[in-house]
């Protein structure tokens, strides 16, 4: 597999609708979604591959932003000749309704206030941004997705789009995921959260020009631990002395933590965590028999990817969402992959998932090539 | 085994020291050791049991403070006819060196400035409380510790013992530990630091009267969900809303860990919070040959207890310790004991590490009776 090959120079566009109904009862008017396409739309329009992000991402996928050397977020997987293969498909990576990077969100303008949304910004699920990525993927005049992937939040869209668009939906992967949060995982989001709101700058959510930034470099640290394995940590910092940061740490790993929590704030929002920890949190299709129930409407074929060394979104997340899909007689593939890069595994350049995702997608189009 | 007898009413008492020299060149001058003892010293005084707390323990292990319904940590094993037998052992609970429960810590008046140590407290390692320890116990009249024993960094303790002073310890017991903190035990403990440092309050560990409470608080939430296994936060909390806090919080879990932190900061000081977690991050004994070498003067008989859910100390890094320990010809049981609660299990009411404790000791008294 080449991990190499790019689709090139791109850009973050902006489709605009009208509103949004929410799931919980408001609307949000109006409704801006950040997307990126790789790739061209086939005449028939049955080539496309919605690509869900995680908690910190965002619609740059792939390929390079103009005078940008650090490429789309899962470009090791997105390009000519990669797993999901540009030359073939027409990708889309779009930005989910609470973030912070180009779609409707709490640093949005209330356009009834004429001021940023803040802590004001309703509720939103994972339900909602899969129906506002329902919206971006109709306004191509696509009727059904050929596949809907992501990992971490991004594998919970992509199996509610399954649940939600039983018939828009052929194909879907997800990976490093769950059905729904286990106490455990709420519990870092929890704490996260409290980091943020303990600190004085966040003010209610109404922050303006100063955020709470110390508070949001907390929240990204704690979740950075979780992203990695112990196994990981040891070969990347072990015990080693600090890289700067000399007077607040003893420790590389701290000095590493401490850089990714500065760099974070500079590129994402506090309350948008707040929104988006939250949507996670109470994510649930259930599990055992509620489960297999919820998923009963599904139509998709499945690939299910998990990882050995993925502590905060453990393997058995994965395998009861496979088995839930292969009690409704569902076609699945479950496959826990052997990798020791913890949670992050998912997005670091790794041959097993590439071909894995590439021969999913390959056996899909031969089987169904007539539709 | 018996877990309701009680050694009854004790009180924390106060022996006072001229000053301890540190490991790394300062003097602490005077000195304050906090302790407590259950049972009585044989006529021998060969029957003097050390037990060295965790964290954010204290030296009250055992038995009732007057007009209190909580009894001490370490209560279900210390007692007549408990795994720590108060009818035949001597047992005597201390404070760490650093701590803020009695013992000289950054609470502690300075006595050349007349103020608080605060900030200004010298780097503490787990050395220099085993050497604050050694005073103490060598106040008693006692030239040879029957047994040292510990949980987490009571176990660091229990272990540097065994090598700071080999003629002077005859048993020791270490649990859920490690002979040195891996690179994800250290973020752990750096991210908590970054919490408490990052609440303005602290200013620099110059607080005075108003301490930084939300970034303690935070610092003991994140601690609290590595005590905790996957498992057991499932069944104590699942999906469930929250009780109380309502406002800040909408799972069980989150209303949980709220709690932990508020009621944690009336009993425990931030700067003590950052020395002591600095002592547990520096602490090394090294591992794989290294290990074996800074055991090879070790003399004492081990019990190696370690839990199966317990992922902060996972059970490997007890396992290296008994394995070291089998290199050097020393007599050590390894045991992994499976059981659901995570990292916390050493201090839950257990039969099976119960009756380890007791066969230890009484086929070590039965074995060494002559000595």
């Amino acid at each position: 597999m080449n991990f190499d090959a790019s689709v090139g120079i791109v850009e973050t566009k902006i489709a605009k609708f009208d509103k949004i109904q929410l799931e919980n009862g408001p609307e949000i008017s109006p409704l801006e979604v950040a997307y990126e396409t790789y790739g061209e739309l086939s005449k028939e329009k049955d080539n496309a591959i919605l690509i869900c992000h995680a908690l910190s991402g965002d619609a740059h996928a792939a390929g390079f932003h103009k005078n940008e050397k650090r490429p789309g977020w899962w470009d090791a997987y997105i390009g000519p000749g990669k797993a999901f293969d540009t030359n073939r498909y027409f990708v889309i990576g779009t930005n989910v309704l609470g973030g912070c990077r180009g779609t409707t969100g709490p640093t949005s303008i209330n356009v009834k206030t004429g001021k940023p949304y803040g802590a004001s910004f309703p509720f939103v699920s994972i339900m909602d941004m899969v129906n506002a990525q329902y919206m971006l993927v109709k306004s191509f005049g696509i009727e059904k997705l050929f596949c809907v992937a992501g990992g971490s939040m991004g594998g919970m869209q992509a199996v509610q789009w399954t649940v939600s668009y039983p018939d828009f939906v052929k194909n879907c992967i997800s990976i490093a995921t769950t059905s729904e949060h286990s106490a455990q995982q709420i519990a870092f989001n929890e704490v996260s959260r409290q980091a943020i709101i303990a600190d004085p700058n966040w003010n209610n959510g109404e922050y303006g020009e100063t955020p709470p930034k110390k508070g949001l470099a907390l929240a990204r640290m704690i979740g950075h631990v979780t992203y990695l394995s112990d196994e990981v940590m040891r070969e990347k910092f072990g015990r080693k002395p600090p890289k700067g940061n000399i007077k607040t740490t003893d420790f590389a790993v701290g000095s590493y933590l401490i850089y990714q929590g500065e760099s974070f704030v500079d590129r994402f929002d506090a309350n948008s965590y707040i929104y988006v920890t939250k949507a996670l949190d109470h994510f649930s299709l259930g599990r055992g028999k509620e489960l297999s129930k919820n998923l009963s409407v599904v139509k998709a074929s499945f690939l299910v990817i998990a990882y050995s060394s993925d502590w905060l979104y453990p393997s058995y997340q994965s395998r009861e969402i496979a088995r839930s899909l292969e009690a409704n007689a569902l076609p699945v593939t479950f496959c826990e992959i052997k990798y020791s890069k913890g949670h992050d595994s998912f997005l670091l350049p790794n041959t097993e998932q590439a071909h894995l995702i590439h021969h999913f997608l390959e056996f899909a189009r031969k089987r169904g090539g007539g539709e």
